[in-house]
């Protein structure tokens, strides 16, 4: 997507041909940086402090530190060491591990001489897949977004409301929930995005709105509060989001505040879609509510927020009394029932085991 | 409520038997403070820049300032200098002018020698019977939290989600969503109070924490994302929050937010009280949704967020990009079919025309 009229990826080679280049995001929204990443271990200190964040960025960034190693010393020990200093970093990411064992497959059985070149391909091949399935979920959703504008004035927007940040940030490009809403604004569909700000680490605030002005995208910031009421009002015309895992029955777990936007929706009759890569499916889980265990992160991000100051200091600030304790569950769960549909890389589909059954791995394409 | 083991209510006459102490707001929780006021400029001020707020305490501070006005000077002069004065601090606050009014009716028909003591008086009884108004509510909706508390295990806590600040701090004393929970504790029924932090302004990780940590009842804050998790998860027994404005067939008009709770708690069968003084029932309208006006704030409010850095400033942070447009509206209306009940001082009566109808002013005791 583009950031001041240039397009950017979010991770791309260096001119060098060895290094690699990642938007250091832990400055967004108030410094766009870009940093360098030399060494192994700046790999995977970019990935554990979160400079890169969001699954599929992760995993990219760790198969990039793969090929940085084989670049390095293309030994066996080598391999299987940049393997484990990277999957340490965030032990609980599938699609890190995921990454990280599609790089060592292919890589092992060739000989070290070949592992460079190999390596460098293979990790632009997993970055292009992501940009591939992102376009993808893009262009079926745009199909909903034209759908909606068609009921239109001419010139009068389609009102989209976004929780959190499924945004190309957290991908190598497009996003997920985004990518719709980028595709509908680049075809020229008249578009206004509600950024949720997202308590408590305000990824709406930080990284959805900030994308959008990079892009050039019509939005507004509200807080997580005001969506119920914006829908009573008539102003959302459509509900987008995206998950983190979704079960074989097309219940969605996203971030927290997720279900009081879908229920608010269906009290309004408001379209309430969700944007996912088939890949994060868990086929084994059907019932969201009882399965999915909700990580529970510390209650220092609800006390204090982190922010800019007048004098341009980037800082945290306390809002609540010290001796106040705080709860942080980070992820909920929407019953299928409050989801319109499922938007994939493979289509539209219904939320729901039989909508969701052409897509499973087993009847796959 | 106490404050460090000691009873305070908002406002109280200085020692001095003129000048009258009030808690400056403004620096909660980060800081206790009292302010003694002795102009007739002070009262306005502490109105007007929010030193104190809520609607019942702001009709008290008023009237005790056209008290100081009469000990100043009683003619009839200073009288309607003192009300235009107060009246100008926060033009569209109707107790504000409420109390006024009866200051005026009260005193103009009395000798000048006599206006200081009555008028020292009359703001007594305004701020005795508001407090009588809470505890009368927190008498009705304790024998909710009663009936609850029933139902449990003994020593297992009654929890309870607020939203907003309805406390103590926007009256004299008790409050009136926080009544009943504080008659609860001080009975010696256990509760649990988790506390929205209420965003945009967060008065309730300011102020409704701050009032639970004074007074030692046990409550977690969490961000305003997270109470349908809770409610999914069965860690709340009811939802209770006061209301600004409630129309004659129920619908409730309170900060924005409440309705995505009111929805939770519908979708989870958990009760949803809304406590309130009759006098701020609007008998004129019956559709909350179509006929009330919903204040839009200032975009700052979203953009920017108060707190204490870790020195010990007090100062603004900004959270998103500068180019970021934001909206802000301030109230939301959940319809009568999602309050299970209103608590008010005369009785819990069902949220519709014919439960409030006994508590209408042509029928009312």
């Amino acid at each position: 997507m583009k950031v001041g009229g240039k397009h950017y990826t979010t991770i791309w080679p260096n001119a060098d041909g060895r290094a690699v280049d990642v938007i250091d995001q832990r400055w967004l929204p108030h410094e766009f940086r870009v940093a360098t990443l030399r060494k192994l271990s700046e790999f995977a200190t970019a990935i554990r402090e979160m400079w890169v964040r969001g699954a599929p960025l992760i995993g990219v960034t760790a198969a990039y530190g793969v090929a940085w190693q084989m670049a390095e010393d293309p030994s066996d020990a080598a391999l299987d060491d940049a393997r484990n200093v990277l999957h340490a970093t965030r032990p609980t990411a599938i699609n890190l591990r995921w990454a990280l064992d599609l790089m060592r497959n292919h890589l092992r059985n060739l000989p070290p001489e070949k592992r460079a070149q190999a390596a460098y391909a293979k990790a632009a091949e997993i970055a292009r897949l992501d940009i591939e399935t992102n376009k993808a979920i893009g262009a079926n959703g745009l199909e909903i977004i034209r759908g909606i504008a068609a009921g239109k004035k001419p010139g009068e927007p389609v009102n989209i409301l976004t929780h959190c940040n499924a945004g190309w940030l957290a991908t190598v490009d497009y996003g997920t929930a985004t990518a719709p809403i980028f595709l509908a604004a680049d075809a020229g569909i008249p578009v206004h995005v509600y950024v949720d700000e997202t308590r408590p680490r305000n990824q709406g605030a930080h990284l959805t709105a900030w994308e959008m002005v990079a892009h050039g995208v019509p939005h507004t910031l509200i807080v997580d509060n005001a969506g119920g009421h914006l829908m009573q009002a008539g102003r959302v015309d459509m509900v987008l989001v995206g998950t983190d895992r979704t079960t074989a029955s097309g219940d969605v777990c996203n971030k927290i505040g997720t279900y009081l936007k879908a229920l608010a929706a269906a009290d309004n009759a408001i379209p309430f879609y969700v944007a996912l890569p088939t890949s994060t499916i868990d086929w084994t889980i059907a019932d969201g509510l009882r399965e999915i265990p909700i990580e529970e992160r510390n209650g220092d991000e609800v006390s204090l927020v982190w922010g800019k100051t007048a004098d341009g200091t980037i800082t945290r600030v306390r809002i609540s009394p010290e001796e106040t304790p705080d709860a942080n569950p980070a992820f909920d769960v929407t019953p299928a029932r409050l989801v319109t549909a499922l938007i994939t890389e493979r289509g539209v589909v219904p939320a729901s085991r039989e909508g969701l059954a052409p897509l499973a791995p087993e009847r796959g394409a």
